[in-house]
């Protein structure tokens, strides 16, 4: 049985660098807690390494290496006392052709970020591409805001300046939300069969220059003219046109 | 022109305690930091007292405390270096009849919260009812999140178990969010003209007696079986129940 019970282990201080993106990036690795995530890992095939509290069960077909309280703080960098930590490997998703895609401009909130990402699996959407002003989708609040989800959807970050006209000619209309001149309601969208949605920063919207490479725009009907958080506007969006059922 | 430069002050002593749950119920006063929220407190007549950072200027028309940046962070209880918090007596909401209606059981998560009252008022929803086990409306996480929404919209404590049967004696049908057996597609939900909304707990949904008091049960489609955020579910419904164009 493997143990280590000093936090100046150095595979754990090394470890514990990936609370920075700097390190995940350079790695290619990230960090997840708690049960659930680390199943989603396994299945995914993405389980690197596993850290379980002393005295806790291996629920795992996987080898453990068994740790105190204090190494797991100090390798998840925040004092969370999580039982266990495990470290994967970034998924590799296929770029093929997708049908049903959400496209991000600068969502920066983690929290927002993950909760896309949850819903657009839960509404069978094909991928994701999101700007490199968006936050980090292997920040450990994006992790856990998405619910692992991004092991079963691609979540790629693209440039969408180049990304929506290639999309556009593989023959994808592409919807911005955005209150703009031109914007139609949601109800009025007439649903093509293949799809992009994209939804913007969560203080200024989606870029101009974005919305302008869109051939459609729309907007979420309101009573009182408030703004809706991104991760509530993005969700109505994704399961009106995933179902919405419409008499024609 | 009033002034306070030392965090001993009487009064911000006092007011700094309105970060606990006990010490705003006692008092009925909660704080509020920032321009948007203490201009929505000055138009529903609820602000009380207004504390400024030296040297900024005052854009409302109410008298203002300058205070140094050491005192507001005393204030807030927190040392996020607001520029602006206000004192606020919580907004006293008429119990009349609604005819579209949100319900929460036990929605513990703050962000949550906020952010299904904010949706509510944007969808034009007209009161939502909590439960004794969800967060307090007033704690800062959830005015944040709610972007005082709950000035305008009526946000009210109640025992769910006595409050259903009261709407349902109103004629408003109430319709619990679960996956139950007797669950209907959101799709094929027959939308009455006044109706109640029952959403649960995060983890463990709507309770099992409150469940059975509801005429109707209804589940959002998805495509794999995971769980939506309950403020993603919530928004959802709203919107659906608000606006979906139905031919019949």
């Amino acid at each position: 049985m493997k143990t280590i019970e000093s936090i100046q282990n150095k595979i754990i201080k090394e470890r514990s660098k990936l609370s920075l993106k700097k390190e995940r990036d350079k790695s290619s690795l990230f960090l997840v807690e708690g049960k659930h995530m680390i199943e989603e890992a396994l299945q995914a095939g993405c389980l690197k390494e596993l850290y379980i509290l002393m005295g806790e069960n291996n629920p795992f077909s996987f080898e453990a290496i068994y740790c105190t309280q204090a190494v797991l703080n100090k390798l998840s960098n925040q004092n969370s006392d999580a039982k266990m930590i495990g470290v994967c490997t970034k998924p590799k998703y296929e770029d093929k052709e997708f049908s049903r895609i959400l496209l991000l401009d600068t969502v920066q909130d983690p929290g927002n970020f993950g909760t896309i990402v949850r819903t657009a699996h839960s509404f069978g959407f094909d991928a994701i591409f999101y700007s490199k002003g968006c936050a980090d989708i292997f920040n450990l609040k994006t992790i856990q805001s998405s619910q692992g989800a991004f092991f079963h959807i691609p979540v790629i970050q693209a440039d969408l300046r180049e990304k929506i006209p290639t999309l556009q000619k593989q023959g994808i209309s592409i919807f911005a939300t955005a209150l703009h001149e031109k914007s139609i309601f949601l109800q009025e969208v007439v649903i093509p069969e293949r799809y992009g949605i994209v939804l913007g920063n969560e203080g200024q919207g989606i870029a101009k220059d974005i919305i302008a490479l869109c051939e459609h725009c729309l907007k979420i009907e309101m009573d009182t003219f408030e703004s809706l958080n991104v991760g509530i506007a993005a969700s109505i969006c994704m399961y009106h046109f995933r179902y919405t059922r419409k008499e024609v």
